[in-house]
């Protein structure tokens, strides 16, 4: 398995694309540590848009941190059912609340999204472990908020939420925190970049 | 539900970031029909990147065949299962031939990616309605091949696989084919953009 390819032609395509994306982006990405390389690469080959090159800020303890919690199997939340078929062959347990009823409940009572609702859900649920948001600039701000109550139990955060509205706030107040993060600055992310990120790092945590 | 949001606070986050989408593109697409100018919107929303607006094009006839078969309830066939699961609210059926054992098979046997094994599967299974490709550049040329095969099968294609190996080759062969379709033209695509322009679709045909 490379790149999410499973079979010989979709590995063919993989490994030229890899050979592409080196090209485009090898001298903007050279002071990375050699997995951030690695991550980087793969969502630019995941969107083929060489400028998430420069749009993707990693904090210099998220690697370590979050190579550590996928190493003991900790959980993966996603913001949205999107990103948790997209990650694929992790050992671990990938959740997700948006469905949940207790989300709809609160999100209803509180005039809040789903998406935010759900990250509540979840640490309530006894959630530890990384967070990955490729849609909601809400659930991220959700995040942030109750990683204040639960200290230890948000081990990392891939917050590339997208949107004009909200997205580029949520993401600037995630770098102001403790929390190991990847972020893509400015409105543009998504889900693509969220499974591209979270499945490269799962890659490496098995090497 | 607007633009994809259900509550109150995520329908107001959409509606501001209509007003900025249409702000960044609207000049861009006042050639379009209505109802391509509205898909267009939701992918530049979906997506955060006005450039969607220059590289999306839409055939003649692709709007009046696709909200005919939406409105027949035909079915919806994904590439992959992130798109399925992002095309909510359509009251038939969307189906993704990824996982089935028989699509395993005839990969490795043939030695092709899953993904082009799983349109083979679909049209076999008896599929017919609008194929939603967000991902995969050769399960795009699978459809292309299989339409001469399958001629009245295939109502629409949404046809924007992503990537710098094949995908801008694979839209352009769309395009040049009796298939009524929406492209993005070059490498670039995705399954937001994918499940965008269906969504939109589908809340179009309920008009």
């Amino acid at each position: 398995m490379f790149m999410g390819a499973s079979t010989k032609e979709g590995q063919e395509i993989a490994e030229k694309s890899r050979e592409i994306v080196r090209s485009l982006i090898s001298k903007k990405i050279k002071h990375l540590k050699p997995g951030e390389q690695v991550i980087v690469e793969r969502i630019v080959h995941s969107t083929a848009d060489p400028e998430y090159a420069e749009l993707t800020k990693i904090s210099e303890d998220f690697l370590e941190e979050s190579l550590k919690a996928l190493k003991g199997i900790e959980d993966i939340l996603t913001d949205i059912n999107m990103v948790k078929v997209g990650i694929t062959s992790y050992p671990g347990e990938v959740k997700c609340y948006i469905d949940h009823p207790l989300t709809h409940k609160i999100a209803r009572k509180r005039e809040i999204t789903r998406a935010a609702a759900a990250v509540e859900v979840a640490l309530r649920d006894g959630f530890h472990g990384i967070v990955v948001i490729g849609n909601s600039p809400t659930s991220l701000l959700k995040v942030i908020e109750l990683q204040k109550q639960y200290p230890d139990r948000i081990k990392s955060v891939i917050g590339v939420p997208v949107g004009f509205v909200g997205a580029a706030e949520s993401k600037k107040s995630l770098q102001g925190t403790p929390i190991p993060y990847l972020v893509t600055i400015g409105p543009k992310g998504g889900t693509p970049i969220a499974v591209a990120a979270a499945n490269a790092l799962i890659n490496l945590s098995k090497e």
